[in-house]
């Protein structure tokens, strides 16, 4: 068999672990043929590959991002996308696709299934709100970046009488401020699924003052105020036109030192929670999705994705795979509630 | 209610974290009172207690180690251990304990259940082998601290021409060697659960020299070889006349190195596995863990351990956790083989 | 002899590593004892102490923050400042001063030694901007902080194609961002000591993008383009009514956007560059200058600084401490230059 | 100017920084070209080489090891050896050549100078132990990754009453043993400088076993006790016949647990500390070497070596180079022996 492979959508630790292991049990044990498609789906509209074998995959475990390039690329946002794609894989001898990225990859990894392409799923997202599976590697690595950088503004909080704010991933999902905050003893954590009261929050960060430390506040990028309750200054355009994103940060460190009439200083990790090398558990998940993956595809069991299931790896349909966003349930917010203030 | 708490058997990062928990939330939202208990057993057998407040619990959750110290002391070897455990623990007016530790802990912690005590069980393994619950806190970071001692051996390993052998953690279980070494990329793991062929790993390290990378053995402590294969050197007696255990290491590196005739050096990584920092995966699961048996607790559900299912915290029988070791089955060891050589 | 310590100023990893070794070397050797004050200069001032023995120090070389905390009290700008604190030392019975701190810091000192007071200084400037000495702890510890976090972003920016920019600390001397940008193999550095032309900085940003992988610009919170260059936009005031200080990293995002017509994201390190557990090098330093610093005590060889010279500990007039700011010199940034674009 | 690179000796974290610098400023600034040679002097000796440029050096900074390889091959040990060198670097149009090696490869970098060969040395120990350079790069690297090492072993120490060995790298100085040891606070550092009292060792060990803590030692490879002290257990013999080298570790623990009565453990780093990323302090240093490395053989200035000053770089004699070992002077040994026991 002659399997294509490609990796899209935003970076994420782990990507080189499942292509080294699709690779190298595709190889050693099927005696499979692989090519490598650049950049996400633009790889195969555009007919650009890269060779894929065991010398291609050698060193890369460790290696953050991914040897095979990526993009945003949506062949379903052109007429002739899918038709291209078919066409290209034809021309390529390609019996199979494995595709590994979040919702809009797989997205199109379904519809290129319905259309008859022979196709397996690898999902990734380190926000880690995909419904379909316990755990997506990546996360682990961007919690426990966000994890040191806490543990160190403490020592900080601890000398000094000032309220510190961090800004991390999670659009949609609050996994990352849930998992980091509660890792590193946050005395308030925002996330976009619950909006919150800024009294409240002042509240938690007057308390913590009483005890002679420090308060900090982990905010995902997505969380926001109750309605009406935080003045939101303009953010500006970028140079695309578009709104900017993000800035809750910045603006609750105002907020706060307005409020609390003490200092207020922000830290926004942004891309560093996706880059480098990756944790042990996301390097065993990667390889393993990578490895079910190649299972999958040589079994000829297409349309599927791998997802954890406790500690088993399983396959689930694509359809049932991007069905759902994955939130904090209320509670998993609870849990963590315990401690603020 | 006045409750006891206690942290039995071997160091394990997440220990601390176990216990603010259990304390933060049984202080703050059901305003229960707290005593520690020294060194395991030892301290509800001699009575020897320590100030458990939410000012002792501060700033514990990423420190390594136990506040309320361990050991291995068993009242079950003592004629009236149990006796005077239950006359200590109505003497200081304690109406629950919740006892933290591994197979030993648990065990007596069972065995005063079905005396009558209050007692909640919190799991701890740093090996990972404990079969009611999917993982245990202290394992993970474990695993990290084993990877990246590997990750730095490949580049020392690319440049010479040697065989680098690690010796982890795992007298019953290859959890660690397992997952650090699939982390790392490791071309040989060597686990308890199968006795290794001497011939076997040799080849597996020939073939990897013909690549120009030098060959990595990650090898568990309770690992052997086919029974007859290896001549084993005696490893003399301790200051306690006890046959030396470990050491696996070493014998293995004499005997790659006789049989390739190519040097091989060897790494005892010991206890640094298990101290430090835990990660944030052992963060949030020791703090669920601790929040967990404290509602159970609180509920009265007496005889019961917390438990890891999939992504939820689930309460299981003393009895169930404690009843069998879990191993590394044999397809998890089947993935890892892919990679060797 | 009854020898007092402070703190004073910013956060610095290896403040506790100096408390610890004077009062080591200081009891252990010498039979001194110790009283430690509270924040910097607030603590002689209004007599808050706090007890200073082995026990106290027990534990904390590997600590961020410093157990004695800290503040930026300055008594000089107090009419009764020097002599409520002259008064405050002979009612503690303190025949000897140890002040670790910055310019305002060792100021005081200084003017404290000129009115007859016993004190020893001791260097502490995560800047690196301090002309007596060749380092100061602290600044090591920041520089390993940023590296890794450029080294996450190297990876994120090999996949994709944007601009990323990483504001770290330094608001008159460029050391950090110097040895971060060289150490992380930036594209740019940006610092105070040399206005930036952002015609330049988006031409090395251009040239890298040529090669397929993606730009990285260090800069310095305190750097700034030349005269006219960037339209600068209102930072707005803080709570406290005074201009925004920082925001460069932002600013520097928004014009490079604008300019290249690609993405720009950026990340402020801020307090994490000032947080958490010193390096070996500032463990090292801060523990010598210590020891050195109780050596002066003991000789009464006061109106001293410790400094590093070479690999020697020296001493050095205060005044000679605290006359010049140590900026990056042209040949150094020349340097790091050679690997623009 | 054709200028050809080789690497040789042990493993040293910091290599390819040097390889880098060197023909990143040689390429941009001056126009030169380059050739690498394979693993030493074996290159220039059976003129094994590989393409050098740019392109070659791309991405190599933060990686441990050395794109060129590495080998102990000394060619004074042939007959020819000197000869065969100076033919093939005519034989590949080479002017001059850039050595990177420690106390041997600078010795043939010497001799063939002498012979008229164009050449420039660049020193790389990971000990730490050549008296005309302050420093030299990968010892740093070596001393953080053996401190952390030793602090996750501290939270270990602090709950069982157990005696714990470190065995770091150091065959002649014992440097990285006393930074290593200072900057975590052992309880008693041994290097080879100074033979030791086992009598002595074990009175700060039980010293510190009334503190509640227990002991870590941490002790050089080369670390010997004083004659007589201690029975030397046959080490056995390697697969070449040669005496095993080193054991240090688990000899001190054996007779550690006799005489005290309580365990001991051992941990032996070994590559681990050679291998990884390095610290920035290595890298800074690693790069300027490189830099001024190429400096030096563009203004023809052979037979040098570059030196760290204090915080510059200089030029010294090659012969000056490798004249003397530099140890551990006692005054820096005694500095540590304040926190013995």
């Amino acid at each position: 068999m002659r399997i294509g492979v490609l990796t899209g959508g935003g970076d994420c630790p782990g990507l080189n672990a499942v292509i080294r292991a699709v690779v190298r049990k595709g190889v050693g044990e099927y005696g499979h043929e692989f090519v490598g498609f650049r950049d996400g789906w633009r790889g195969p509209l555009e007919c650009d590959t890269q060779q894929l074998d065991v010398a291609a995959v050698r060193g890369i475990l460790p290696r953050g991002g991914t040897i095979l390039g990526s993009s945003r690329t949506n062949p379903l946002k052109l007429d002739d996308g899918v038709e291209r794609i078919k066409e290209n894989l034809r021309k390529e001898g390609v019996d199979a696709l494995i595709a590994i990225g979040g919702e809009d990859t797989l997205g199109v990894a379904r519809r290129l299934y319905d259309e008859g392409v022979s196709v397996v799923g690898v999902p990734k997202t380190i926000d880690n709100d995909l419904n379909a599976t316990d755990y997506t590697f990546g996360f682990d690595t961007a919690v426990n970046i966000a994890m040191e950088a806490i543990d160190r503004l403490h020592t900080t909080a601890e000398s000094h009488h000032r309220t510190l704010i961090v800004e991390v991933m999670g659009r949609h999902a609050g996994w990352i401020a849930l998992h980091a905050g509660m890792a590193a003893g946050a005395n308030c954590i925002l996330i976009p699924e619950k909006p919150f009261d800024i009294d409240r929050v002042v509240h938690y960060i007057e308390k913590r003052f009483e005890t002679r430390y420090a308060p900090i506040v982990v905010v995902a990028e997505g969380a926001h105020p109750l309605e009406g309750q935080m003045e939101v200054q303009d953010q500006g355009r970028d140079a695309f036109g578009h709104v900017r994103l993000g800035g809750i940060g910045q603006r609750l460190a105002d907020e706060v030192e307005r409020r609390t009439g003490k200092e207020a200083r922000f830290t926004v990790l942004g891309h560093i929670q996706r880059g480098g090398t990756p944790t042990a558990f996301d390097r065993v998940l990667a390889t393993r999705f990578g490895l079910h993956a190649i299972d999958a595809a040589h079994d000829g069991d297409f349309g599927t994705m791998v997802a954890l299931r406790g500690t088993d790896i399983v396959r689930v349909g694509l359809a049932e795979a991007t069905a759902e966003l994955k939130t904090v349930p209320y509670e998993r917010y609870e849990e963590a509630e315990v401690f603020f203030g």
